[in-house]
């Protein structure tokens, strides 16, 4: 599908819900940014999944957005449940411009929704010169290390700097393998690799059907990231979603998140175009290592990069994804 | 051992090797604090590496550290070659000293040596309040997904938050296996799991006698956080490492590292009483968690303070260890 196009239904469908223009438009650039770059996972099948929210009264589509707490450095952004693309392009907007002044910014993002894809925030920030760290927390959906059932989430964890063409961008989640890749399984019926998943009593799987809980990156390593970006995200914001939803707390069953972007202004260390170049000649050595056989030597952000070109005019959708979209939009009214 | 007495020994040494005695009191102090915590391979067992780093000249026993590139939140620390310890507390010192002012606070390291334990500073900031993240990065000693050799280091990330009691600390590398753990399989012959290493010719090996690489963790997340880690401390620092060292140049055969510390000062967004009640409910909820057989769910550190108050009087050393450091003491004429 042409890529304008699929923008256009998306930001229709949202505006439809209530959303402003500006506010419908971010949203749907966002998703298919992450389709673009092969994220289908975090693309526009997240559409009837916000829609839904936006119903339950969780996403909310007008939100009033406030800082506080601003120092020369640092602020939080008071989210008002907007939806996540919404508030962490903003917060990323307010990390920029504190890192500008200060050198370094960090933005906080308390409550909001479903962040999308951490990595294009990381990106804009990237394209903007700067180094960037984002993070988010979401409520308990993979294992803790030694445990039968989750109590942490999948906490993506965004890391960019700028290269000499493209950035150089991690977008890494703290589980071993994601709720996306489970989902695939169970419509498939591909067979999991061990020590991927547990089932729902907590036992270890490999049965795509009974594969219910992600384990965590290495084990203790990806549960205590999870746990530390809960505590940066959610305890330094003072809008606890692990806790809450563990305890089965009102609170902890409706869907919320919080996020965080650290921004750093290389020019204030380093020239850029010298930056730039160490990027490409660090990109070069690590290209000229001796490959695994079939293997092929990628850059963090290298395979999204290609996706995206491919998909510049032409961006695949599955047709069970389209049939979704096309469902929302006819109950708005809406043809697609 | 007695820890004072280990401390003293340690002391001595780097004395004699030349250092002021408030830099030697520190290195030591970081190195005991690694055995105490049951991190051996980051404890005493370095000392006689540090001294043949003294003697050929990689590290300054005696190094005239400066500041540059000051703004309201960030610094670099020009650190002349100091031993990690003593760069690297000092680094922590000017982020929390910036964070006080400006809510957060970004100190790079350019040019230290072995950082020892990272969670050593990460924990000093969360004791005095902080919210803490440290990275450091160092030469190709990692397999780079994909690829038959070293490409990367084990670059780890440490982040750490206050808690009710000692922090919530976590302090990983970002490789599957740690170097220390293949040296020690190295020793006891253990056969090795699949997956963990590559042999020095990139072949995957169970065989402990023949792994020589350890591979990243989670393949393309492992090593692209330590890519990652190396543009935020060497690249950003004008410092490169990896592409020295890859290229083989004679500056890239040299011990060096880079490092960086990120403080938020949490009391900026919220009260610190109340943020440490959500920690400790946090903390309650994950124990709570269903635990598998066998296992005991630990949160990140809790294994190391358990470790560092069981060995508070005695701290195990392995008598190897200690004939070395004996043997490294009596080159500079100092009975242990």
């Amino acid at each position: 599908m042409n890529p304008q196009r699929l923008e256009g239904l998306v930001r229709d469908i949202f505006v439809a819900a209530g959303m402003s223009a500006e506010h419908a438009r971010l949203v749907a650039e966002v998703l298919v940014w992450a389709d673009l770059r092969g994220m289908g996972s975090h693309g526009v099948m997240r559409v009837p999944r916000y829609v839904d929210l936006i119903r339950a009264g969780d996403l909310n589509p007008n939100p009033v957005m406030t800082t506080r707490n601003e120092t020369a450095a640092c602020v939080l952004l008071e989210a008002d449940r907007a939806a996540g693309p919404v508030a962490m392009t903003h917060a990323t907007q307010l990390a920029l411009s504190k890192a500008k002044e200060a050198g370094a910014g960090i933005c906080l993002v308390r409550a909001t929704t479903h962040t999308a894809a951490l990595g294009y925030y990381t990106h804009m920030a990237a394209n903007a010169g700067m180094a960037a760290i984002a993070f988010s927390g979401s409520w308990p959906n993979m294992a803790y290390h030694g445990a039968r059932a989750a109590g942490v989430s999948t906490a993506p964890l965004a890391i960019a700097v700028p290269g000499e063409g493209a950035p150089i961008a991690l977008d890494m989640a703290s589980g071993i393998v994601s709720i996306g890749k489970l989902m695939q399984a169970r419509r498939t019926g591909e067979v999991l690799e061990p020590g991927l998943a547990l089932d729902k009593n907590g036992n270890a799987t490999t049965d795509p059907r009974a594969a219910a809980v992600p384990l965590p990156l290495g084990g203790a390593k990806g549960s205590g990231l999870a746990l530390l970006i809960e505590c940066l995200a959610s305890l330094v914001t003072g809008n606890p979603l692990l806790a809450e939803a563990l305890e089965g707390t009102p609170l902890g069953a409706r869907h919320r998140q919080n996020g965080g972007m650290i921004a750093l202004d290389i020019a204030r260390f380093v020239d850029m175009a010298n930056f730039r170049r160490e990027a490409a000649r660090l990109a070069r050595a690590i290209k000229a290592l001796p490959p695994q056989p079939g293997a092929e030597i990628l850059l963090p952000g290298e395979r999204g990069d290609r996706a995206a070109a491919a998909q510049r005019d032409d961006v695949r959708i599955s047709a069970a994804v389209l049939d979704e979209l096309k469902a929302v939009a006819a109950s708005f009214g809406i043809s697609a």
